[in-house]
């Protein structure tokens, strides 16, 4: 079965799902739930914000022409015309020769078009107004239309929604957001040697691990992870768990136990789901290489190899995209570094490496992570994936490298 | 009022809030619950992991003596003797002169004390298997306590739980984790210009979007955000909402109305609060000058500017690590990279230029993005925060700079 799917690059594998996976279902959902959503469709400004010419100091509101000349020596006095209220109008026009009273956030009188910091006047009598630093047209003020004008595009699909993005939308007036749908992403762990993570394992035997890091991923990039327990290593069993899976949710992880038998029943069960099946058996990809990617039903089924190290390469790589927007239109986001050490690498081979970072000056350096790529001795201490390029055969000490953030940041 | 305080340094600021605050309560929540979530205690290996010595490939297990000298040209004929099962014990001791089977992940048998890849095998007869090259003591073995030894410390207080973090406690066995409790962050909305986000805002008014940003922030954190509504500027009802706030949450953020009187009462309703009220009245920071702190009933306290971006700037300096841990323990995460254009600062005072980012080569460029400051058309654009430090008078083109984060990175 394996011979008839030659090792694809990363690259050729999203190619290859694209092409036959159809567009993600979306749905409206309101303000407060998009936080970490991806976005379905550009989002216009319907209106002008702020939507009215506004102050961006306390002071007073003036013609700029009235205080030209104005200096703390000779100051521009001026008659004191009532004050803008707060969330109101801002009452009648501004003649010429007087100031109107503003606070910041308030509206300009028709007539204004600056206004002159409270630092910058002193009042006389309580009905006079004095000058005494001249300000030029639209000083101190925002314009109707300056941070957004009717129209204008303020989101974009496909973006993650960050609270920042949720003020925008909230800023339009609008209190729900099209959102790509949480997909249901089924995970079937396979192997005989596998017991749930609450388990004492006997001989031989290891705690479902993989099933949780999955989740955890599914949870965080927007998706709902649908457990289908611990599949023992026959045929029949994974067949029927997969196809269970394949039945109630969009996209299908299966995560494979590591014995020969368990990874052949794994092929030959995704083989069995229909068409298109099977799209490629193996990636140029360390760690990563024994991936199964397939299409049934028009979901996205994956083998991912058992090793949770390996797991979690491929999940990124090729399955985060399709559960945050079900495509692969936004690259993954590398950042540069430069590499500490020399890392060997093959040829035609995309290697990830484990780092730690550290900054020093303007330089972020990647420290490859020793180990034999155990869970918690060389995942948990890192922050970053380093990337070796298929071109590339390895990286000399002081290289720059791309690195993709495993962690928001040393405080997290 | 705020003549008593003088303008406090960042660090500052969180020194004194942090003289007043006790410990977070934190609480014991099952694992896949615990995503994003802060981590209470230090968590140790309570057995060796994987907890026996096991394989990493497909091949036979040998004791590695029994290898040397062999060669493609003079294999080492070895006698075969069974299989090791998947998730099983390894059956009796391994005899010299002998190999047993064994997948990747299986456990080797007493005696052995290496792995010889399928790869480089040869069997004949099905009871005797050539093995083409040696192998040395431990080669392709995973030792029993090689991933954690008993006792090891895993995961560290403080530290924000990512999915390969669950999985790295789920292998020790654990199915819950101690985490920081969920605070309960009150969000009082002041100022007679503010509208709700469904209303249509009249002349002079504006939607009331700090407190969905605050809210998104908080829910990012861990916390539970309680909204308390828009107040109108009166003393007696900022009061009357700022108790109210204070008794049913952890931590109370007042989202200040922009008017001079707007924020006065904010501060008087703030220092009405109790002991030991009122710590710092403005800070030596921009965007984020006026903001107040204040810890009462053993909570802090904040009194955030209007503007959104500076109320975003304040909430991720002072805000965020409370809502996070309670505590300033853990840093706020800096990134470096350049600045590509000069940028003025007044020394003493710490800034914060909204940039996008751009790689080339090793190098991150974070580029300011121009513009009055306005939600729309700096915020969203940007992807992160450059800081210029209270000991600078402004960067020069070219100058390193510490960033931090606003999103995940470019796809994101």
């Amino acid at each position: 079965m394996a011979e008839l799917f030659t090792v694809l690059t990363v690259d050729a594998a999203r190619r290859r799902l694209a092409s036959h996976l159809g567009p993600r279902p979306a749905e409206e959902v309101e303000l407060a739930a998009c936080l970490g959503r991806s976005l379905a469709a550009d989002v216009y400004a319907a209106e002008d914000l702020p939507g009215f010419d506004r102050s961006t100091m306390d002071g007073f509101a003036v013609r700029a022409a009235d205080t030209f000349g104005a200096s703390e020596g000779l100051p521009a006095y001026m008659e004191l015309d009532g004050e803008v209220p707060m969330g109101a109008g801002a009452g009648g026009p501004l003649a010429p020769g007087r100031v109107r009273r503003i606070s910041t956030g308030g509206m300009l009188p028709p007539g204004a078009d600056a206004v002159v910091m409270v630092e910058y006047s002193e009042e006389v009598d309580g009905f006079l107004v004095g000058i005494t630093r001249p300000v030029a047209p639209l000083e101190n003020v925002i314009r109707r239309d300056e941070d957004a004008a009717r129209g204008d595009r303020v989101l974009t699909r496909g973006m993650r929604l960050t609270p920042q993005d949720l003020g925008a939308a909230a800023a339009l007036g609008r209190t729900g957001l099209k959102v790509f749908n949480r997909p249901r992403v089924g995970i079937v762990s396979t192997g005989d040697e596998l017991v749930p993570v609450a388990a004492a394992p006997g001989p031989g035997q290891v705690r479902n691990i993989n099933s949780v890091i999955l989740a955890g991923l599914v949870e965080e990039d927007g998706g709902i992870p649908v457990f289908h327990g611990i599949v023992p290593d026959r045929l029949s069993e994974i067949e029927a768990a997969l196809h269970e899976a394949l039945a109630g949710c969009d996209l299908v992880l299966l995560s494979g136990g590591s014995s020969v038998g368990s990874r052949d029943w794994t092929a030959r069960a995704i083989a069995s789901l229909g068409q298109p099946g099977l799209l490629f058996h193996g990636l140029a990809l360390r760690p990563g290489k024994p991936t199964i990617g397939a299409v049934a039903l028009d979901k996205p089924v994956f083998g991912l190899p058992g090793h949770p190290v390996s797991a979690l390469v491929v999940y990124l790589l090729l399955v985060r995209p399709l559960v945050r927007r079900g495509d692969y239109t936004v690259p993954p986001a590398f950042w540069p570094a430069r590499i500490t050490r020399s890392i060997p690498s093959a040829a035609g081979r995309e290697d990830y490496v484990r780092v730690r970072l550290r900054a020093e000056g303007e330089t972020l350096w990647a420290q490859p992570v020793l180990g034999k790529s155990g869970l918690i001795n060389t995942m948990v201490p890192s922050h970053a994936l380093a990337r070796i390029p298929p071109a590339r055969e390895g990286l000399e000490a002081g290289d720059p490298v791309e690195i993709y953030l495993l962690r928001g940041g040393p405080d997290s």
